[in-house]
């Protein structure tokens, strides 16, 4: 620790990117937001791909530049006037920036294209739609006409699931319809327009006893990575998932009913809290993509706001497999389920040492005397809520399952770094990207049983790449199993070689019985294995639906959720 | 109490139905299960339909006619030859006896219509299959020739669910396809055939270490009032509840993963806790009422079997309100759900108080003395269970937030007496209505917001006829609303006034915003009022969906779920 000091470090970039630039569009989140790599984690790239400091002196390709389009929009001006006459002249945008900012998400693979200037699939106009009668209009014109629309949430997608692969029309939801319309506490739900952020979105039900005269305070319960730029609709229909979903469910559950405008007509679903009124229409539209309709408002579950309930906790195990059933018996222990519940593999376990302030401190050496040896042991954290007793007794029993599993407790001191950083993680990567070095990350579902296999495909696929680092989680838990979260750091020759990487791992997935996602979603990106995850006659059913609801295929078209091929 | 010996009581029919009659077709269960009005009830029953003694000297209708059919099936014998090709002769009825027992189900209606020898649609060939290669011929024959196919689980339908209207053939689950196929401990799982019925199913999970060689016992969690007469197959494509479900959850949240036979091919669904693979298809069959396709197997989730966690409770709220607000919070008080739960509004609890062995006790006394009002009390009864402490924490918190809402905690003793019965109340049926009187339930789903609407206004209608009695329990319970479980008891002129009546009540339900149904399922009966339920651009999405996977309409056709029109 000593020495830090003298340690020479990459000077990172540390400004608002320029107005109208490529990296005011890649970069992740709030343009005065950033998370540089400490000195351990720079150490540690160093060391992985044989760099020296004189590899972090020149950083490469941070696009600065302006963006500049050199189609322009084939949209009539016709149609553009038409779409002006529904939603007013400061509603619709054809601008270079504005049709490059709405029609790139944040996959590695768009950032590096935008660093190299390359603006790939674009939008001809982009709409601010003010409320869901506009919506309807545009909808009906543009079934008429057959342009495609394409809808932007929170902008979050890792997986081109916006991408205007057939141009268009790209909706943005987040502008306008992004407000609570009633907050209902009998019922504890909320009813809420799709384009609403998530920040906003919970500040408002943490302050429903002022904003909503409620008699208290609420949380929505769904915390993914992407919390600050991704959109309470984008949640439903992409089937998100947040960091405390082994206790609040997944925006699955979370939903009770949804509206829809779709090119044949208009529903709202029944918002019973369980019906036995044949399959149901609320179910068949979760996780639809945009490809079957545009969600416009939907009501939510809430639940009491008590963080003061919440409380923490910290394991070592000796091994991924103790982690692993450790988490398997709290799961099924039939006493209710922890909040946050991550478990990290030997790999992750020390960058997550690292980074949650363990090592070095007196806690490190009581786990190195206990024999947790590097690259064996697993860490674990999370922490517990719910009506106080009962969060108690549940931190309560899984500190004695762990124990029982050989895991050592480490105090509920490492979750509070973790916490500090839950949402800043993806700061990190156009730091790593000026300098050359991707990070990314797929992810999947797995049952209990076929977890390990799983985990060991992917990783000896990663591995047997030269420098190559493969940290892996589990961190959404259920009775019957989990998620693994794979995160890379490499360098990539091109972004052919980085994407041949991607599909490789992929395959792995598939091979070893992963699902496509546990929580990013589909888009157009995993939508070509579709059919060979789910089998032809289950992707033949999905396209009768989506041929029923969008006949001339207007609703994201170009391979999303593999309806149809994407030869872009 | 004293002078219960010396009263008269009916003769009630205490023998098994003779082999071959109508009765033993329509009796509910067990041939020699039986459970009699109590004097208390019997007493109420002259007193509310102006009866006496002497009315309930002479039975009538019982049904103890053999069954007769003079429409001889219209299957030819070609046909009837290529299905005993598939299954084999033994495994083929085309008796009268086969073809009226499977045809029909447990309506009040076919009860009564089959007591005056009235043997409704029937199926013209009855046909147990062995196993799901079997169904799949029989599917792929059926289709080629257009011959319509009803699946007969546990025959405890009560909307007309598997009726067949367009004749065909009627496939029988439970003679053979009635086995688990795989218990699989680590993901806690059962993979099952579909026709195996409640009681032997659970009796294998309770029993798993030694048929199974688990490590523990398990529960399948799902205890209908139907239990003994339903399958598991049966719960899932009907949409199902337990009774102990604001625990477990209902069938949609039991079952894992399903496999299907449908005219357009096979498949299974992902086994995935939770995946973001767009639409599931999975979620799409539960509800399907065999008009989309066969389920041949599926897995469900399984729990810890311990009843010795089980703690149960009972008090007495001053009013419905009450009883009703307390409900709300302890469903929103996350600190975990309660098993059993069940509120009675005040004309059910004076039934339950009898019912329950309160009524005459000291408790009565103290009920009375403290001020809780016959005809405005209302009772509630339950059970926690789970984890040890977890249940008991449940149990505690239940206590705390009833007493704040003026209940008064009574022992968990009429549980018990409840618990005796839970599966017996059917059997009265028989004995009511060998004098003529009809006793029916219908059900909904509500919100917390509307509950009271609905309530109010179906016992508005059902107390405006003379002499008609109307019992509602609450038995299902969410976080964001329950479900009213209304049980009415009437003497009708005919079956057409019955069915006027009960087609008043749904009219009701659905004008104070109830669901079409909470656990019963729609089936042929409800099936009509679908789209005005869903709209007509949910209902068409179906359509489409039937239309994709059944182009010839051979699975479960003639109304089911309101797809096509029955007019029969």
């Amino acid at each position: 620790m000593a020495d830090t000091k003298k340690d020479f470090q990459p000077d990172w970039y540390e400004e608002a990117p320029k107005p109208g630039s490529y990296r005011s569009i890649f970069k992740w989140g709030d343009p005065l937001g950033f998370k540089h790599p400490n000195l351990r984690l720079y150490r540690m790239m160093k060391s992985v791909f044989n760099l020296t400091d004189e590899d972090f002196k020149k950083p490469e390709k941070e696009g600065h530049e302006q963006v500049a389009v050199d189609r322009p929009s084939e949209m009539s001006s016709e149609r553009i006037d038409a779409i002006v006459e529904i939603v007013g002249e400061e509603n619709v945008q054809t601008d270079d920036f504005s049709r490059v900012r709405y029609s790139n998400g944040q996959t590695a693979e768009e950032a590096i294209r935008l660093r190299n200037g390359i603006n790939g699939p674009l939008s001809d106009l982009v709409v601010h739609p003010r409320n869901k009668e506009e919506v309807g209009k545009i909808v009906a014109y543009c079934n008429k006409e057959q342009i495609p629309i394409y809808i932007y949430g929170g902008g979050s997608s890792v997986n081109l699931g916006f991408q205007p692969v057939r141009a268009g029309i790209t909706l943005v939801m987040q502008t306008h319809m992004n407000k609570i319309i009633r907050l209902n506490e009998v019922n504890q739900t909320v009813t809420v327009q799709p384009g609403m952020l998530g920040p906003a979105y919970e500040a408002s039900l943490n302050d429903a006893p002022k904003l909503f005269n409620a008699k208290r305070a609420y949380t929505g319960g769904h915390f993914p990575q992407s919390f600050e730029y991704s959109s309470v609709g984008g949640w439903v229909v992409t089937l998100g998932s947040g960091q405390q979903s082994s206790y609040y469910g997944d925006a699955y559950d979370i939903v009770i009913s949804q509206e829809y405008i779709t090119p044949v007509g208009e529903f709202v679903t029944l918002d019973y809290p369980a019906t036995a009124t044949g399959p149901k229409v609320n179910d068949l539209m979760k996780g639809s993509e945009g490809t079957l309709g545009i969600l416009v408002e939907l009501t939510m579950k809430i639940f009491r706001y008590q963080p003061e309930n919440r409380f923490n906790f910290a394991f070592i195990f000796p091994d991924w497999d103790a982690a692993v059933d450790a988490s398997r018996r709290v799961c099924q222990g039939e006493f209710g389920m922890p909040s946050v519940f991550r478990i990290s593999d030997p790999e992750e376990t020390e960058v997550g040492l690292k980074l949650y302030g363990v090592e070095g401190t007196i806690l490190d050496k009581i786990i190195q005397l206990r024999g947790y040896k590097p690259m064996q042991r697993c860490l674990c954290i999370g922490h517990t809520e719910g009506e106080r007793r009962f969060s108690r007794h549940v931190k309560k029993k899984i500190k004695q399952i762990c124990k029982q599993a050989g895991g050592m407790y480490i105090t509920g001191y490492p979750v509070n770094n973790w916490k500090h950083g839950r949402f800043r993680d993806p700061y990190l990567r156009e730091d790593l990207q000026d300098f050359g070095i991707t990070t990314d990350t797929l992810e999947t579902s797995v049952t209990w049983e076929n977890l390990h296999q799983v985990h060991q495909g992917v990783r000896e696929y990663v591995k047997s790449r030269p420098g190559t680092i493969c940290m892996t989680h589990a961190s959404h838990f259920y009775p019957q199993g989990t998620n693994l979260y794979f995160i890379f750091i490499a360098k990539f020759r091109d972004i052919n070689e980085y994407k041949s990487f991607q599909e490789g791992i992929l395959d792995k997935i598939q091979e070893f019985g992963g699902s496509l996602s546990h929580h990013h979603g589909v888009g157009k990106m995993i939508g070509p294995r579709m059919e060979s995850h789910i089998g032809k006659t289950q992707m033949d059913l999905l396209r009768a639906v989506k041929k029923h609801l969008d006949p001339n295929n207007i609703m994201n078209p170009g391979g999303q959720l593999g309806f149809d091929d994407s030869k872009q």
